[in-house]
């Protein structure tokens, strides 16, 4: 549990995770699907993903270069976890959402 | 996938979870499971689990009176999730894990 904790640390792990689970995608395509993430954080995020094997950085040497992001096969095997992470979300009333919290 | 990330933000939260799928826990007994949380943030959570219908705290009118946290259905039903966290965290190689990140 701690080492999923340790490399799916916070939501944007999680988003960006969930964004490639839809295929290959180019920075600034990550970057347009996360609203509000900064070029700083999702380039951490990626470079961290990339040095723990769950994405790779391809570059294809056109002009201009064009970099692409993929999930491993140990990026891949989320998958379940977060369709099961979505499926709980769905089964949370909005009235339980929303409940205060002081 | 964000009402997931929004309930279970953060390793506290998911940690306090998996403590309490092993059965009910009084506040001392959680916070000596978690080595390094504070009686604040275990407070602040354990509130905010209740208030969201994840966890009731229940008090026995003994002396002194007894606290006592569980799971609710819906806290249950994280049961698989967490499992699924713990099993692919095992599938992480330690040089994957260890590897440096910049």
């Amino acid at each position: 549990m701690e080492r999923f904790l340790l490399l799916l640390d916070g939501p944007w792990a999680t988003l960006i995770v969930r964004e490639l689970l839809q295929g290959p995608r180019r920075f600034s395509e990550l970057r347009d699907a996360l609203e509000g993430i900064s070029a700083h954080t999702l380039t951490h995020r990626l470079r961290r993903f990339e040095a723990h094997g769950i994405v790779t950085r391809t570059v294809y040497a056109e002009i201009p270069p064009r970099v692409v992001y993929e999930l491993t096969p140990l990026g891949e095997s989320l998958r379940d976890i977060l369709y099961a992470m979505a499926a709980w979300g769905q089964s949370v009333t909005n009235q339980q959402l929303m409940a205060a919290t002081d």
